[in-house]
């Protein structure tokens, strides 16, 4: 790939994370004002989960996807705030005392730290449900069966049959030597069908049928498990400043990961593979793929 | 109202809640067989919880208003299910150490004394995200349009300006003197989203404008009303053998309560007046709405 090709995509990458992060931000900021009436700690808390920190992955792979459909920004957008919305909630649980009992969460006390336990429940329970609110909204697509179908999947992308069968499968995992299969799976279930979701609602939204959304889902699949070995590997090397969250507590914990499994090595290359597995599923695709692109290369580059 | 009416409802309104709550039990069974991977725990403790227990007053509600409108019995039941799930996973929540610390609820210990707490929270979650996979499918209604607010309604219905808002009302309330209107307006969020739900879930199946929905809505804010009274008469009466949850407990976190506020005389006297008040609503109905109407009365009459 030529130099100035990789040049433009990183510009474009640096440029567009910031972009998609503060829409974002103003997003949750505007949905979720705080009402005068009792409930003012629920949005708070609701506020101090959602706002200000984290990649925005998701969000900044919804709106990628969208572009290669030339979908409205401001829906894909919308719906980007959902994903982000559901990711938030499950970060906010997986840190309560009775999961992983994590201090620290982007650079922040975590939910229960700063506002109490009761408050963590409910604060994301309150974020996961209004995911839905938000898809469901005529504003996020003049479709009905669109908004139908966004629902529909985000719905099994975060049920038993994805994230939350995912997080089962972790906790069943402590203390137990899973193989490379199994903690392919399981980070597939856990991390994985949200992040192919993010991909696949651009598809939904563009109407496309379930067939042609195989080379998007592939994309989508083949980045999810780079950014989880990535993460290996940033627990492993372990700079918490740097990273924002507690680091080396899968060692502590005694579970086996990506790199305990692989060595740092292999499991970088395996990362390198998977992102340019991902790219090659883009081939179709001419400039308007740019931002995926560099989103991949991204994927295994950061440090944090 | 004569008296072979009254006899005619009461044997409408046992027959038919038994056939609801089995047909909800038969709808969990389905939808929670547990997969052979490793995710077993969860479905079990999804399945603790959802199968075999409670009154299922809200599927009654949404199957009986659907009788109303001449829809198809089996997509009320889906719909029906789906406010369920919902309402179980706010139980699991709520038994939490962190929220209300319970040890049984529907005579069975409660979810995280049986499973564990991060089961529970899992549980919970997977049992919300599930609600909205079994509204938003093709076989609950056939124009995307009504799924589509289906879900819409029911993610306000659950989210921080429903239910979630009205439990964070609830803890903020604890140690607090609430009056009247401020126990009335926690529990029309905290329990009366949800019921009021139930019942313009059929209306929107019904394809009924909004402001046709009215009477409806008015009925469920009524029967929602007198069924928490009287939930307070029965923890102040306080047979926990009966209730099959622990009783008196609102007067042990020194919570007001309709019935701390009034009285249990004067509380009764009103879920009369509520029960009489949601009956008048349904006036332009015929037969078809004996059922609606017999649950009023259950609402009141009810030990458990």
């Amino acid at each position: 790939m030529p130099v100035e090709t990789i040049v433009r995509e990183v510009g474009t990458f640096d440029e567009e994370s910031r972009r998609v992060s503060s829409a974002i931000d103003e997003f949750f900021t505007g949905l979720l004002q705080p009402p005068g009436d009792g409930r003012e700690r629920l949005f708070e808390a609701m506020r101090h989960a959602a706002i200000g920190g984290g990649k925005r992955l998701r969000p900044l792979l919804t709106v990628a996807a969208a572009r290669l459909f030339a979908i409205d920004p401001e829906r894909a957008l919308r719906v980007g705030a959902a994903i982000e919305a559901i990711h938030v909630y499950s970060l906010v649980h997986d840190d309560l005392p009775c999961m992983d009992d994590d201090d620290m969460r982007r650079g922040k006390p975590t939910l229960h730290k700063a506002f109490g336990e009761a408050e963590a429940v409910l604060a994301g329970d309150s974020l996961h449900a209004l995911a839905f609110e938000v898809l469901a909204h005529q504003a996020t697509h003049e479709d009905p069966f669109v908004r139908a179908e966004l629902v529909l999947e985000l719905a099994k992308a975060v049920g038993p049959a994805g994230m939350a069968g995912g997080q089962m499968l972790d906790l069943a995992a402590e203390g137990k030597g899973l193989d490379l299969g199994e903690i392919t799976r399981m980070q597939q279930l856990k991390t994985g069908a949200l992040i192919e979701y993010a991909v696949e609602a651009a598809c939904i939204m563009a109407r496309l049928h379930h067939d042609a959304r195989t080379p998007y889902r592939g994309y989508a699949r083949n980045i999810g498990l780079a950014f989880q070995i990535a993460d290996d590997l940033i627990d492993h090397e372990g700079d918490a400043t740097a990273a924002g969250k507690r680091t080396g507590k899968d060692a502590a914990a005694g579970k086996a990961t990506f790199v305990s499994l692989l060595g740092p090595e292999r499991a970088r290359q395996q990362a390198s593979l998977l992102v340019e597995q991902a790219i090659e599923h883009l081939q179709e695709h001419g400039e308007e793929a740019d931002l995926l692109r560099a989103i991949a290369r991204f994927a295994i580059e950061r440090k944090h």
